[in-house]
């Protein structure tokens, strides 16, 4: 009996902390965008059960939650969020807003993506706010998940009372970027600075983030997967953890297998980013050039077999010219991918515009 | 018997260790630049036995090895680097790089400094290979302490044989920046990417970091040590944490004293960022705007009064247009950093300019 007490009385005090932990907020779990396919694992970026064969390394990658977020309305003055990532420790060149944390943006009055705040965390569940003192008018929220890990749960809370109503997916088309850790994320300061997630803010179109850091070597399991997806345009940034050989290699297996799903569909391929540290690292930048030239190279094939909607963006830095732009020499800071994507972004929206893509 | 065997093996193997890990590498230390004081511990910004009466907190942050920076000329084809730091924990608006790491640089040959590699740590002491593969010309090397951390120690290592020469100061005159968490480094992604470092490269004039994290409140034994230095130019940028009252209250004095000490010094004025969390945060709308505006009365009252050589920077954004540029809502990243220097760099350039400083 006096064991039966003790537990009723612990789950009164269990129940008790729950209730005073969200007194006066309201909890919401929302439907999850920022990719393309349904997955079984709702914060997954690809069901890597029924893409079994990929690479080990590319199914553990494609479970972290980068490009995804969630998008609502409400009138709160106060927003929370509750969510649950891995025990994976904060990687050195990224902060824990970056690899673990929230980035919120609000439309403001021109009806622009703003940027309202983030928070970060080293916890493997986190409960908090995110924002507050926000006026009462009702605003639209967009909220990007965690870049580097992989996101377990996410329940977003406002205030008791106030509104709140789900959105659909406010970008339009679906742009599929394949890349390394440079499109995964790294080394944004926080989830929304990842290039996709700021091309889709600044041209209203939804560019999916397939990135996956340390790899995108045109693996055919991973071709594969990419030519089941039928988008607006693939845009292909995966030659730098391509060695030249590889590049020489598989660049036409993967373009050709997505031509011939995919008959029509603009194909952009990107060069690497010259690595900061190759202009002193003198492997590197050898290396870094002949993935390059490779890659040139096999474009220029493609084209004279015919290759059809086929683009190259041709740019000798994707960084600028004052070596600033990196956080470690391979990844770009958020100067960086300011300036790639200054750089991307008007070169897409110009194939967009060739073939006719709203 | 036994016992003092085994403590016989274990020493051996202990030098054997350290042997093997130094095998082939010669450690040097050097002086450390970056700071105007004489210090007793020469990774203290500020000697803080000496103004002891400065706030706990405010004493505790010059002992963080903001803006200290090594230089020196070697030929070897790697670099080496044995640092300690603290056991704190890396700030969540941080990378490990820019709270606990070293940032290299290379003198290249248009003569500026260039970057070449960063090593982040979570540990407390640090040893590892920082650059590799370098060709076998000398090159000059400049080398950035952790921003956000004590340093307790610094060893740079050499190939065994490679040349290695210490430098001078490679920056000229000294101009000090006194400020909050943002002179401080927050949220750089790397110790040479706070603001005053930037304008050091991009200058070739020695700007100090005597930035304090959460403070700069302007409090009088800090003005008092502030006007124990005899710089170029003061650049005070000490709003951000300072409530409006306090910039009302203190500016004055502030000013004032500095002019005493200093009568032909310029002193320029910088306005706190608009953080960009207070466009949707009310309290910190008004707050920010509050701060600006009163800082901007004092300018204004201190000039009337006949304030010579005092300059204020009017600029309605130093975070740029797009409200990409901060980590957290306050800190700019790399991004805001670069958009602040272009903003601040000319017009303390035309200050030294119109008082003959080169």
């Amino acid at each position: 009996m006096k064991k039966l007490t003790t537990l009723f009385l612990g789950t009164l005090l269990f129940m008790n902390n729950l209730f005073a932990q969200d007194q006066g907020k309201r909890f919401y779990k929302l439907p999850i965008y920022g990719k393309y396919f349904e997955t079984s694992q709702q914060f997954h970026r690809v069901d890597t059960l029924k893409y079994n064969t990929m690479p080990a390394s590319v199914k553990k990658l494609y479970t972290n939650s980068a490009g995804l977020f969630v998008t609502f309305k409400s009138n709160s003055s106060e927003l929370y969020a509750k969510w649950c990532v891995t025990d994976k420790k904060v990687g050195l060149n990224l902060t824990a807003i970056a690899n673990k944390g929230l980035d919120v943006y609000i439309k403001n009055r021109a009806g622009r993506w703003q940027y309202a705040g983030s928070k970060g965390t080293v916890k493997t569940c986190e409960d908090g706010l995110i924002l507050e003192h926000l006026d009462s008018t009702e605003k639209e929220f967009l909220v990007y998940l965690p870049l580097y890990d992989e996101t377990t749960s996410l329940e977003i809370g406002v205030e008791e009372g106030a509104s709140f109503v789900e959105l659909p997916n406010p970008f339009k088309r679906n742009i599929v970027v394949y890349g390394s850790s440079i499109v995964h994320g790294a080394s944004a300061s926080r989830p929304g600075m990842a290039y996709p997630a700021l091309l889709s803010r600044r041209t209203g179109f939804n560019f999916l983030n397939f990135g996956v850091s340390g790899n995108a070597r045109m693996e055919k399991e991973v071709v594969h997967m990419l030519g089941d997806i039928n988008p607006d345009v693939f845009i292909l940034d995966c030659v730098p953890n391509s060695s030249p050989e590889q590049v020489s290699e598989r660049t036409v297996y993967l373009v050709s297998y997505l031509r011939e799903k995919h008959p029509n569909t603009p194909i952009i391929m990107i060069p690497s980013v010259i690595r900061e540290l190759s202009y002193f690292h003198q492997n590197w930048n050898n290396r870094n050039h002949l993935q390059n030239a490779n890659w040139k190279t096999e474009y220029n094939k493609l084209i004279a077999k015919g290759g059809k909607a086929l683009y190259y963006l041709d740019t000798s830095s994707l960084l600028g010219e004052d070596h600033e732009a990196t956080t470690d020499g391979t990844h770009p800071s958020d100067l960086g991918f300011m300036r790639m994507v200054e750089q991307i972004e008007p070169f897409v929206l110009d194939v967009m515009k060739k073939h006719n893509i709203h």
